[in-house]
């Protein structure tokens, strides 16, 4: 089975709201680096809705926030030709986080993230996510995270 | 007992994810109008914490989003001079957000939210969010928000 980018961070780090696989009352979402871009989905729980009943925009914004710090360090590994998961580890943190909701999104649909790197220098990493439902670009967001020590 | 501006909210916009008195899967945030300006308190849950066991980033960006629409509601009904829950509701949802982290907030740490319109101009309202924690600035946020229909 394919591994997410996730389970290579070790354990201690894996009690995430947003994608921590130890932290059983979390969204457990997952990133898959795939051809230099971190891709993932997630469908939300039929609470997870906006007034207006569509899905959540703190939510997409805590799924966009895990996926590109999850994309900045995937890209660091690969740049650096190290294997994910090698120590010491590449970790990212986010420093800011923009969201612009293009289109409601309706709250069965699965939701598609994208994660691509813009720009690297080392330490900071702006990371441009989008998300998808039904094929439909409706959410455009980016991450600015920086390398993070252990 | 003090009313919050959701609470002013019809029943049928009280399902949000984030601030919906009805959703009971939800963050059940509140935020209250004082002089000018939208406060609300949080106190995360022991699972909303980030990889390093801070509080969660994107727990942070669903309060900032929730808050920052109640602000421009409340905002909006207080020039045009109306009472909040009056009819036509001046209903306001999240065009983009944008968050910057600051410091990192120890995750039992109570969080202290304020929002404030920076402009507004009939449709589109800027609003800036700040969370303390103990008394410190810790995130700054922006929600850019648009007045929707009903």
């Amino acid at each position: 089975m394919e591994k997410a980018i996730q389970d290579y961070y070790p354990d201690r780090l894996c009690h995430c709201y947003g994608c921590g696989s130890l932290n059983e009352h979390g969204l457990l979402f997952n990133s898959y680096w795939r051809d230099g871009a971190a891709v993932g989905t997630f469908l939300p729980g039929p609470y997870h809705l906006d007034p207006s009943g569509h899905t959540h925009g703190g939510l997409l914004a805590s799924l966009i926030d895990c996926h590109g710090n999850a994309t900045a360090c995937a890209a660091a590994y690969q740049a650096a030709g190290r294997q994910l998961g090698s120590l010491p580890m590449l970790r990212y943190v986010t420093a800011a986080l923009h969201v612009e909701y293009l289109l409601t999104i309706p709250l069965a649909s699965l939701l598609e993230l994208e994660g691509r790197v813009r720009e690297a220098d080392g330490s900071d990493t702006v990371v441009d996510v989008v998300v998808r439902a039904a094929g439909q670009l409706c959410v455009r967001g980016t991450v600015v995270s920086v390398l993070a020590a252990g």
